[in-house]
């Protein structure tokens, strides 16, 4: 830090993001990226629209919330698109928390909570999971404070049902409540056909996950019209142009390309199921995933263990060195061939340490 | 703005991008783009980077510095990359200014500086050019501000000499001095190789002028280590995902392809010479610019009746409806074409007008 920075930040300790080591080709099992390539449409036209580079993007992104709307049967001003959703985050932050009102979320979720919550200076209330690892929904009900729940949970995995998620939403009518539906799309419910009847509500998906375009850093906020214009202000009031050419043709391929994105999310499902049984078998207990992922732990070795030895042998899984979690794994679930090698490297690791 | 929405926020106006209609088809002059295609090379990149979207980019954007380091003779970890230059000016004014520490930047200039001020909620204070549009050096020497000066100024066009940009910079040793270098390559020279001398120094550029990549979203920041620490602090907590994959590549593809942005830097410059003696036939007074744009009025017609008419005609330039600039056109430079029609075009409206 320079002497020259601001006193305000003294104390800001940023997000970590997951490793991205370069010293050897591993099996990456860490970040919930997708095994499959982006849709063919998404790569001609981005290809495309790197020939226009030379003139700015639309920052209105208006045929990509076109596009969006008509699959999702939405009015193209209830969507606005964002540079990941990390970015609606943290404008969720800061335009409905304040002083008088602070945030709150999990004690165990998405790490980038607690840090959007300390550079908007934001005071905030961490609510514990139970002793299952589950949001406890009594915990949200009438708490006059701006909810974040991821949604399924990371890195849990656990999906709450919808009729849950409404209750807290009704609940709570003069806080917003902000649904992080990353990884809602490999089995979970998402909250977004409840924008019409709450206009309490924000919900945040991506296109890094079910989409295979976390290179591509893309992201959407759904919401009533209201909502969406008080982040329309502040993303007008930092960054206008957020959103990229490439990224926004390759997006408006995606969406087109939509069987695409539901067959590789079956699949994916798939495996999950496999590797969770696979696991099972080798003494593994897993927590009940609707993610990309799977959160497990096996009571003969630990968390960290596991995590080094998985590395040593090149398949590189997400480790929490951290209370109540680093019993853990969290596996990304990847191409099938990609769970097997996981499961025959975890069988070597556990014959070898006999 | 929703009843939900903090505060603090309600009186912020956000920025306002120059028009991009899309009623019919025009000469694009109002938003200061090149005429040039990207390079080549960075297209091809772009491409090779589209078929791996499913993969985060590295957040350290690793590779690109070091082009870039190499380019510039400099270290990589005295750069930081960005998602345009607008996001490392909002980073600025976060890391550099507060209630302790207002910022400072000429009345007549980049008019997202007050958006950023005020979204951060910094005192600033605004000081004057004088009246032939230029910043008085005097003005900035000592004040105890963080001050955020763009070289050249927009939308004058005008540039401060080094020395006298130095002369700033040492004589605030207290405070940081932004220099916004959006448009230095059409002819202003550079702090960047003043970067080691003084620790209150952060450059900005861009590459979506000069290096023709709008459309990409790229910008930079050059300064000491430690200062780049800082940006740093922000931007992972923020949106450490912040440069997508595809933009990554195009600048390590435009980066390597430099003598094809140092190419078009002097056409832009030779066709700016052309224009302004153009204009000057047509009883134009031009603002003397460094930038690939020029700043220009007739007496004999309201900056606003020739803006109308030229869109009228298919020929969009910006227009600024603000005291001291009303009266001007801000033009961009285009290719030697666009530039001869919009001479005629001119010509058109003043024959008709008599």
């Amino acid at each position: 830090m320079s002497k020259f920075f601001s006193e305000k930040f003294a104390d800001l300790i940023p997000y970590v993001p997951g490793e991205q080591p370069k010293d050897m080709k591993y099996i990456k099992l860490n970040t919930n990226e997708s095994p499959f390539a982006p849709s063919t449409k998404a790569q001609e036209y981005a290809l495309d629209a790197a020939k226009k580079l030379q003139l700015y993007p639309d920052p209105d992104c208006t045929e990509l919330r076109e596009k969006i709307a008509s699959l999702y049967e939405l009015d193209k001003d209830e969507i606005v698109i964002v540079n990941g959703s990390d970015e609606i985050l943290n404008f969720a932050f800061m335009a409905y928390c304040d002083q008088k009102t602070p945030a709150a979320f999990a004690d165990i979720t998405y790490g980038f909570y607690p840090v959007y919550a300390k550079i908007n200076k934001v005071p905030y209330v961490e609510i514990p999971l139970n002793e299952n690892y589950e949001i406890n929904v009594e915990d949200y009900i009438g708490i006059n404070k701006t909810i974040f729940i991821a949604n399924p949970n990371a890195p849990t995995g656990i999906a709450l049902p919808l009729d849950q998620i409404e209750r807290i939403i009704s609940s709570n009518p003069n806080n917003i409540v902000v649904v992080d539906e990353a990884y809602v799309d490999f089995g979970a419910q998402s909250a977004v056909k409840l924008i019409r009847k709450y206009d309490n509500l924000l919900v945040t998906q991506t296109f890094s996950k079910s989409r295979s375009m976390a290179g591509a850093r893309l992201g959407m906020g759904f919401a009533n019209k209201k909502l969406i214009q008080d982040i329309n202000t502040l993303r007008y009031s930092t960054n206008p142009y957020n959103i990229n050419r490439m990224t926004m043709a390759a997006g408006i391929g995606t969406i087109e390309d939509n069987e695409y994105t539901i067959k590789n999310c079956k699949v994916i499902q798939e495996n999950r199921e496999w590797t969770i049984q696979e696991l099972q078998k080798l003494g593994f207990t897993t927590l009940n995933s609707k993610a990309n992922f799977v959160f497990t732990k096996n009571e003969k070795f630990s968390g960290e263990y596991l995590y080094k030895s998985l590395k040593a042998k090149g398949v590189l899984v997400r480790y929490f060195n951290k209370e109540r979690l680093n019993q853990f794994l969290r596996i990304t679930i990847g191409s099938i061939d990609e769970m097997k090698i996981l499961i025959n490297t975890l069988k070597t690791i556990m014959e070898e340490s006999k």
